[in-house]
């Protein structure tokens, strides 16, 4: 059967945020653009990522036309709730660098790119298979797969955006790279509970049974997590089991404050690794999000890396595609990978302060670091400016 | 042969700097003390150690009278110099936080000391043998030991001060407390040199061949470190080698800075090792410096420490003694141990920063954390607030 071509601007594989959100930075600058992606879109749509968006995450979608749900949706926080045995303390982002960060769920973003890129009559291929990139270091890339109904394709472009995630085949197309890798000890157990958050701001808690975490979702969905051993069988814990040990290590009845529990809908655990592939450009192949870099959740740095690897990565590929011009393209590399790793650094740094590792000396170390954090001006501004994100050029 | 009974208020174990503050202290308060000590005066005299104090330790030893010299000898630095390849940057403590540092070496201050002691009539026994620590749990507890001629000794007091190091009798009079420890993989070759130094303030540096630290003891007299394998012999090294090697990870020859080469007068190797032992007090028995807690050097926090634990143990004694007032002798172990895990988290993240510890991951780190800590405020302000020191009680 032969291929049938089609050309566009740029090739985006991967229709998660990374993805969708090019496709919208490139529209705007009149790029053309066709996004494939070899989930289909209920699955994209639905998956339960991250929730929390960073001051220049919200900055970037309000200006780009994304940004109206949000404001009336998106719950703003001024700060954390940073908690060691008896005692709690809040950061308050806005006092200490006048920027903050937004409980707003991944599916919402994508739900919101979405219905953007259709009313713009983005062209999509879901559910495609056998996703070759071919020729990246010519000036004439394509990528080839076959489509839901078994048609083959070759989608010939300028540039092709890598946008697939960590298993996609982007990343392998690069071939020599580095990469820096590091899986921690411990994994988070998260459930999704219909029931009011008992928290008006996260609480990352210390706690001698391991990490926890209350996060949520909206006024009604609460998200929590407890640090549990890697491979943790999330049915192997009852939901009484996981709200004992949530109100234990959450801190129920300490001054006051109690958890509130309630029927949980999701149940998974979630591996802790931290992940870079360097360099995230070769020719006309750009990597983009989860293809070049994975963080630990603790410190809500995963959406909010891929939009600002994005957020670089669109003018470039505009430059490129519409002037020839290729100067910001040859930087995005250098210039995302200073970010990744400040990120990826933050990230490392809360998992490393929190979760307990078995190592009474570390203990002891975490103890004394959140007691400077919580009590220093510089280490809680530290802690403010990386959380609540830093300029996307670093 | 009977022993000759002698009592004080205090008995001090250790004509460290710990020890000798301590009976310094004491004395302005009107406490009588015996400074006990296995070594001789010339030994503990001429012991090469730490060579920077804190503005905290500066106004306490001024306040006290001993700070005469320091102020005409002492070479008061603004800040430090951080590198790592290509960069070299000066965070100025003054600028961030308005504390600083002084370069006076640990000889200086402890012959400030000895000097003011002697002028006071400080009782001292040098070059004992046989210490030990009885009946540390009464109101009556004593010392006995055999003094420099073999005569053997009974000294009671109502309250014992280990100030005698890691390795001296007084800790493990305390049965049943709890240690940290953590051994590096690294350790530092140290040498002194008759040249003067070839930077106005220190430079720690982050090379890829491992850290290196460019400090000084006078004008004319440099004192400089290299990370190398513990174990190693210091005999095994060149004065060419060191040099040479002390020139690729200093930057000699980089925007112009140039290493001057002189004659090392000492080389020696220092394992680097953090410890700490809780509680510090235990009865009538208080543990001050390196009895309780090992740092390693990177920060140059061991004496200050130690000069903080007593700042904080000498009042306590008072009270003990004079007022028969034990609040804050019974505050003293908790009181102290926030501020040693304090520069113990420091001194374990300075060390962790800048060595380098073959894991490429860490490394990637390392030099982001350190592109953080010279370009964020907050950054630089966290780093200033340690290494200028805290207040004595955090």
């Amino acid at each position: 059967m032969t291929a049938e071509t089609l050309h566009t601007d740029v090739a985006i594989i991967g229709a998660g945020p990374a993805g969708l959100l090019l496709s919208h930075l490139l529209a705007a600058q009149g790029v053309e653009s066709v996004v494939v992606e070899n989930r289909s879109r209920e699955y994209v749509g639905a998956r339960i990522r991250a929730g929390i968006l960073e001051q220049s995450s919200v900055d970037l979608l309000t200006d780009v036309g994304l940004g109206e749900r949000l404001a009336r949706e998106g719950d703003q926080h001024r700060g954390i709730h940073l908690q060691f045995p008896q005692e709690r303390h809040h950061l308050d982002f806005v006092d200490l660098i006048g920027r903050s960060v937004w409980v707003y769920g991944q599916t919402e973003v994508t739900a919101d790119l979405v219905a953007a890129r259709d009313a713009d009559e983005q062209r999509f291929f879901y559910s495609i298979s056998d996703t070759r990139l071919h020729d990246i270091d010519s000036d004439h890339p394509s990528v080839t797969f076959t489509d839901a109904d078994g048609s083959p394709y070759r989608l010939t472009a300028d540039a092709i955006a890598g946008c697939d995630g960590s298993f996609g085949p982007s990343r392998s197309a690069i071939p020599g790279g580095a990469t820096w890798e590091k899986t921690y000890p411990y994994a988070w157990f998260g459930i999704l509970a219909d029931v009011a958050p008992s928290t008006d701001e996260l609480i990352y808690a210390w706690h001698p049974n391991g990490f926890a975490l209350h996060s949520m979702r909206s006024d009604t969905v609460s998200r929590l997590y407890l640090q549990v051993e890697p491979g943790t069988d999330p049915a192997s814990w009852s939901d009484d089991r996981i709200w004992d040990e949530l109100a234990t290590r959450l801190g129920h009845g300490q001054d006051g404050w109690e958890l509130t529990a309630g029927p949980i809908t999701d149940k998974s655990v979630l591996p802790m690794r931290s992940y870079v592939h360097a360099p995230m450009q070769r020719g006309r192949l750009f990597l983009a999000g989860d293809a070049a870099h994975i963080v630990p959740p603790t410190g809500a740095k995963g959406l909010n890396l891929a939009i600002a690897d994005v957020a670089l990565l669109a003018p470039a590929l505009g430059d490129l595609v519409r002037k020839n011009d290729a100067r910001l393209a040859d930087a995005y590399s250098e210039t995302a990978l200073r970010r990744v790793w400040r990120c990826t650094h933050f990230s490392w740094w809360m998992t490393t302060m929190l979760h307990r590792s078995g190592d009474p000396f570390e203990e002891q170390l975490q103890l004394s670091q959140l007691r400077w954090v919580t009590s220093s001006e510089a280490g809680a501004t530290g802690l403010a400016e990386n959380y609540a994100g830093l300029p996307f050029e670093v």
